[in-house]
């Protein structure tokens, strides 16, 4: 049975979960397109149900998806190509997407391991630029992101798309920043913070893991308590006119220093 | 006089520059808000007139833009909240925006000095990843961008906002592929292109300058026959199921590295 009426509740379902008060009460959200709904299929991600037009799905990668052993049991909503389009928010889609279940994990849940790095975010208030900052984390091999007060969704379908994926291997936590500072603490991780008022140039700085990156948002960096808790302060030079790197930039270089000096001292002392 | 009406001539132009024909048309593209203007209009940028809602702008940083010596000859757009809003795409905008011509420089009336650090672009797609890759390249001192076959254009109204000013402090050059490498070639700069195939780590590379960042589109990389005509090919390491960064994640990352290394050498070989 292929739907192809807009007034389906199951339609109407996917639609809503393009906003955010909907995904929190369902504990859903919808990813579309082959790489992201491929790498969602791959990695056990919890999936709900797949979406699908058969009518669009012409790839032999995206067929052969929906025979994966992962998949095996998972319901399937089969819509029509103007159905599609119209949940895909775009013209010529790939034609499968996915019903996810969120999947958070709570602070005292998480056992750090010697060699964690994680990322902490405070009111980062871009979803593309969380999406980027959970891809480039991936790539660095970091364990998770930890999203303090205010922060924008990671399930949010911009976030989602910028991740490339990557949201379905770390491990997502959401905290407030006395919970998320006492945590730290205990757990003895070595918390970096960045601003442009720090005195430690970043490649100066001798990162230890386990490390938290904690980065502020956007238009503001981190507040001043924040600054005053973190183990270590560095800045990332910069000329000319600017003061500040995009966020998710700035993640990225402070992450592969991290990374990079880890690598040295694996070599350096085994 | 304030204009109060949609169909006003100069507000149906402003809008129409919302699109890439009219900018190419016209050579001219609206910027919007206190920070872009203000950049444009304290770095001496070709501003043609400024558009002003007197109701929105309350910003004493802002009224105080309307006295800056680079603007006084500047024709003034005197605007309506309503139609303000509707050009700036937003609710409560801070009422101050501008016209400016393109600024657009030609290959050969480039005069590459000894430090220089370029970055170009071949077929980059996104005017969010241009915009952050101009804002890092600014922030890196970097002389300007040149801007390769079917790139997005740096005068989209993303691009611009995600630039934060930085367009008005670089070179935009435009050119095709063949012209490109001739130029480079006959002007000795170090050509230095990045893919996850290549086989020096992107730390391990001594870059040397002149040096300009080739890289490629976010969906396709550098094409095979720019990679051929690289000095040198570097990678940045990826852990997990990563293959790809972000564009611009991965523009300032190198960047970074091409700053940093020019900057020991300052301090090793005076």
């Amino acid at each position: 049975m292929i739907i192809t009426s807009f007034s389906n509740q199951k339609v109407k379902f996917i639609r809503k979960l393009e906003h955010k008060k909907y995904r929190q009460d369902s504990h859903q959200y919808f990813i579309e397109g082959l790489r992201t709904v491929g790498e969602a299929v791959q990695t056990g991600a919890p999936i709900e149900a797949l979406v699908v037009a058969p009518d669009l799905l012409v790839s032999e990668f995206g067929r052969s998806l929906l025979d994966h052993p992962n998949v095996h049991d998972v319901d399937r909503i089969l819509v029509s190509p103007e159905i599609y389009e119209k949940i895909a928010h775009k013209q010529g889609p790939q034609g499968i997407g996915a019903i996810l279940r969120q999947d958070w994990h709570s602070l005292p849940g998480i056992d750090i391991q010697p060699e964690d790095v994680w990322v902490a975010l405070d009111a980062v208030a871009d979803p593309g630029n969380l999406g980027t900052i959970m891809r480039t984390a991936e790539a660095v091999g970091s364990r998770g992101i930890i999203l303090l007060e205010n922060s924008t969704d990671p399930y949010d379908p911009t976030a989602v798309k910028s991740s490339m994926g990557a949201l379905f291997s770390l491990k997502l936590v959401q905290a407030d920043w006395d919970e998320f500072h006492a945590w730290q603490v205990r757990q003895k991780v070595h918390l970096v913070g960045t601003s442009d008022r720090a005195k430690t140039h970043y490649r100066k700085h001798p990162y230890r893991l386990p490390t938290i990156l904690l980065m502020g948002s956007e238009r503001h960096g981190l507040t001043d308590e924040m600054m005053k808790e973190c183990d270590a302060m560095v800045f990332i030079p910069m000329k000319g006119r600017s003061d500040s790197l995009n966020l998710a930039v700035a993640t990225g270089i402070l992450l592969y220093e991290i990374h990079h000096q880890s690598q040295v001292s694996d070599i350096i002392e085994p």
